[in-house]
């Protein structure tokens, strides 16, 4: 498959990464490129410069987010969730129509610090956000719920635990569901939780990560869901 | 242990007939005993009615909310989240002060159906504005991501699951440690989130639980956090 990868952070590049290492035609985009490959200091996370990344994905392509959609039959959306609208409006409505969306963004709101608020929540979410301006897209929310590493490589973490998808439009949720079995995925860890709006359970579920990760001094976790 | 139950629901009614059981004193609190006692029709929940449940938990005493707070050294909030203010304005601020509150409760906002959202979230929580409006109260999150028969019967899930604490007070985790040891969770499952802004996050996977409840048909699962 052609897949854009929108989003040049942690987890866009773990994704393409992954993406690309499985045989699909990866492009990742961004606002900038020459902004993004003239950076040469890490980021606030501590990630190394995206110039120091992609001399180890070689496949992988860099592109201003319009000609990353135009060039993608998937998108994913790995942008930081607060910035998630600008840059799918700069990625342009005619990229994105038809297409499935996979968002993996947390809509996380920095601005006070650690550990972080959401930009919308309880009564709105960013995937549902991102539907209703892109109502001909087809969003699927899922792997919001974890580090990036354990998103393409769920056997870092022992035994069951489990992934969840959310979206309006079935076949999207089952291409979503095909790209997660390609992770690694099991297919009894995948949970599908129905319309789009069960994306705020995924996103609220954010605030439960950071205190779990304060806790347990490490985001290398995930969960499982245990039924009677 | 004197302990009183505020809250005559489901919630409310699996707690007090467990500590009786484990042969605590327990007194449950109620708005207005008469009227109580007098309902015959079941709840929105299709619970019986509380003069049905009281008969199997003979030893349990039912009490205005001022005297059952006056009575107990332990307070639990199982009233509706919605609800809590108040119900804790009538048990009083000098039969609250000092103590410790097992709060369990959830803000759940039911006004526009199901799946409901929260009364307040993401930058404050129900368990926080508790702690700010009684500052000499002692303040414990716990038990709220799960339905009433597995706070107290935790073996109904098979395997290892979790239960989080948090909250300002050291030693009032302590205590509520030890009831939930007593419920039957076993201490490797406990999990201390630290302070009390931390129940924001078990409040907020609130809106996850009611979607999984959706996919699955059932409440009857929990979460257990599985680390790299």
């Amino acid at each position: 498959m052609k897949i854009a990868v929108l989003g040049t952070g942690m987890v866009g590049r773990a994704i393409a990464g992954k993406l690309s290492t499985l045989g699909h035609n990866v492009v990742i985009g961004t606002r900038d490129v020459e902004q993004t490959l003239a950076r040469t200091e890490p980021d606030w996370l501590d990630n190394a410069p995206f110039a120091q990344w992609q001399p180890t994905h070689p496949a992988v392509q860099l592109a201003a987010f319009a000609n990353a959609g135009a060039y993608g039959e998937i998108i994913v959306n790995a942008t930081q969730g607060a910035l998630s609208l600008t840059a799918l409006e700069a990625t342009g409505a005619a990229n994105l129509s038809g297409k499935v969306l996979l968002d993996v963004a947390m809509p996380l709101d920095l601005s006070q610090g650690m550990p972080p608020t959401l930009t919308v929540a309880n009564t709105d979410s960013l995937a549902e956000r991102i539907q209703r301006t892109y109502p001909s897209t087809r969003v699927v929310k899922s792997l919001n719920t974890m580090l990036a590493d354990i998103m393409v490589d769920p056997a870092r973490i022992p035994g069951s635990h489990n992934v969840f998808v959310a979206g309006e439009d079935a076949a999207a949720k089952e291409t979503v569901t095909i790209l997660l079995r390609e992770f690694g995925w099991p297919e009894e860890a995948i949970l599908d939780l129905g319309g789009i709006r069960a994306a705020r359970g995924v996103e609220m579920y954010g605030a439960m990560t950071f205190a779990l990760s304060a806790a347990l001094g490490t985001f290398d976790f995930n969960i499982a869901v245990v039924r009677a």
